[in-house]
């Protein structure tokens, strides 16, 4: 299963300057694998976030956005327990974890921001974190990406983690990310957690809108099975030991490899999709706003049987101007709608194309990677988003996942 | 699979005076079935509709919606195919179909209503049509619902069938229907068709405010997958041919038997929903407005994670806290939810609740039909809504629907 790109090479992740990273087993969910992160941080860094919008916010997220509004010093990523539903305890216990890595790093708890993924309403095991990070801690070096990507994983099947290079005009910036999630994906975040650093040096209001932006061009643009989670956060770190990002053009061409990084983790999140066997791109062209144009885009991508006609390669396209349909949009004229699948014209005013022929449907869904196009003839704005498809595996992982 | 009542008894179904029903095996889409229905209706009939929102409205939504404007004698349903998303070509294939009836039952073409449901975007073979009307014409009869429920199954695994009789000042009214859906079940109407007659005459004008009140109690409360279609129909006859039904109190009495009837439907729709083994009712109380509370019982209804924990019996609750907190209530407040299933307290102040014990959520989640209510804490207004879980045969049915 899967539509993974071939996993991460180790040599290809820069490390980035004033960024050290360390991972242990710390056995909170299951023995046998690495689930504990720790991130530290040059002093000065600077960090940034992106948290779902989900009024269930996760007790490291609540944490998270208070603290990253002042100095921070270490991240520290659980996998295993997502510490959500979890009430004040719950904050009692991200607070604790946190004090104990400032204890071993001589920093403020403060300074020490926690992010946590897995298990919903399941106490915290604050003693069996504690009892690992002295493991994290000695493992910390710069060069530690890639199993920093590993130790996030929880149903990924791959780890993804992606990196750039660029030249800003008072020297080399390095820009590398890591990011897990595979189910509980849509817009507004997701089960999803993102850690992206560069070495630049960045004004913090500067760095809060590149996050947003490439948030906005990546993670804001998936969705496996439209539900968000309570925990999902997409963190950017400007660890400053690096070339300053003052200038425009420096701020652009830095915020160009952040989302480009961001947008690489985010597919990657679909492509490693719970049970999924397609990567879908779908683009509505056409329409009289962005917004309206995602709000099909994300009918489509949202409609389980869409999504199940993917997984069985059936050109069952009717569907697809179903979900249109379905999206809401008032006065949108269906004999206006042109849709394509890759290439191929097959619907137009209402209809199916009278050329199209079914051997060519199906041949553009035999493949591994598809795309959807629908063209709605009423505006000019346009909008992307990468979904996967429904398939047994996605049943059997999410109905088993506690047992 | 499926969490199906008993089959109606074709006993219990009391016939409607001035309605008559007959079906055909026309072989539309396979061989070896009734795949044909029509219903001819006493002259001065009335007859009122609620249709799906669905922007791609099949061909014969749009001739059905404008000819119950006016006179209607008699309806004609094809199961096999939707006559959806064909454009102009689908509207005069409806309309000949139309004219096949008429000239058979001896009324105008504008006098006959038609519905589909099939396969999308695949043109309505007219001439297997127009050869089975013969056969159904011949078999009209009012003591025949029990085989018109059974002639416009698809996916369904039961025929779908109510009656009641109530007694109205002037005498006894019957009210009478049947539906047929198993996928593709939402708000605003799914790949539904639902008729109800009753005997009692009633004017136009009171007859569409009945039909309209009773889909707000029935069919507008059910989804299974959240996908609506291009086909959704209620239709409420009243054929005249019984007691008035003008004064107040009437037309009161009337239309609680049509809304019951209607809900015994829409909930038959859920309970033989595709893959379904859970009958869930999801009931928000302490809200706003019913329109939030709605809001957060189709979150919950539509979480493929949530669906998927029910179709495993396994209470991860958190999942449902998350879905309402996907909801989008502005200002919602999780310290004040309390969540109960069946009529166990699972969580409250955003935390499972101390006293909760797993062996509790397990018993009540492991049984066919479960109750879960969220309480807001903010409002009066309530909503309630039926679904059903996720499971592999769901993926099964719909990956496999047209091959």
């Amino acid at each position: 299963m899967a539509v993974n790109l071939a996993p991460p090479d180790p040599a290809q992740l820069h490390p980035v300057a004033g960024v050290e990273l360390g991972v242990a087993e710390a056995g909170i969910r299951k023995p046998g694998r690495k689930d504990l992160l720790v991130m530290r941080l040059l002093p000065g860094a600077k960090a940034a976030g992106v948290f779902t919008r989900n009024r269930f916010r996760a007790a490291p997220v609540v944490l998270a956005q208070r603290r990253l509004r002042s100095t921070v010093r270490a991240l520290i990523v659980n996998t295993g327990n997502a510490n959500a539903g979890t009430g004040a305890d719950g904050l009692r216990r991200a607070a604790r974890v946190c004090e104990q890595l400032a204890g071993l790093l001589g920093c403020a708890p403060r300074e020490v921001v926690p992010f946590s993924t897995g298990v919903i309403m399941e106490p915290l095991p604050v003693e069996r974190i504690a009892a690992g990070l002295p493991e994290a801690v000695a493992d910390l070096r710069p060069a530690n990406w890639a199993s920093a990507a590993q130790s996030i994983m929880t149903t990924d099947t791959v780890p993804k983690a992606a990196s750039r290079k660029v030249r800003l005009s008072s020297g080399a910036a390095t820009v590398t990310g890591i990011a897990k999630g595979a189910g509980m994906i849509r817009p507004d975040m997701a089960t999803m957690l993102a850690f992206v650093a560069t070495d630049a040096r960045v004004a913090k209001p500067a760095l809060r809108r590149m996050v947003r932006a490439a948030a906005q061009r990546s993670f804001n643009c998936i969705t496996v099975d439209g539900d968000a989670s309570t925990n999902d956060s997409f963190v950017l770190i400007a660890s400053g030991a690096g070339p300053q990002a003052r200038k425009a053009s420096d701020l652009g061409t830095l915020a160009e490899a952040v989302a480009e990084v961001a947008q690489t983790l985010a597919q990657a999140i679909v492509r490693d999709g719970e049970g999924a066997t397609k990567f879908i791109t779908i683009r509505v062209e056409g329409g009289r706003s962005r917004a309206e144009c995602r709000k099909i885009a994300y009918a489509i991508a949202h409609s389980p049987l869409v999504k199940t006609a993917f997984f069985a390669s059936d050109p069952n396209l009717g569907r697809i101007l179903a979900a249109i349909g379905n999206a809401g949009i008032a006065g949108l004229d269906p004999a206006k709608v042109a849709l394509y699948l890759d290439d191929v014209l097959v619907a137009k005013g209402g209809a199916r194309f009278p050329r199209y022929r079914e051997e060519q449907g199906v041949a553009a869904m035999r493949k591994a990677e598809v795309a959807v196009r629908a063209v709605l003839g009423r505006g000019r704005a346009d909008a992307t988003v990468w979904t996967c498809d429904l398939s047994f595996e996605y049943v059997k992982i999410n109905a088993e996942y506690r047992t």
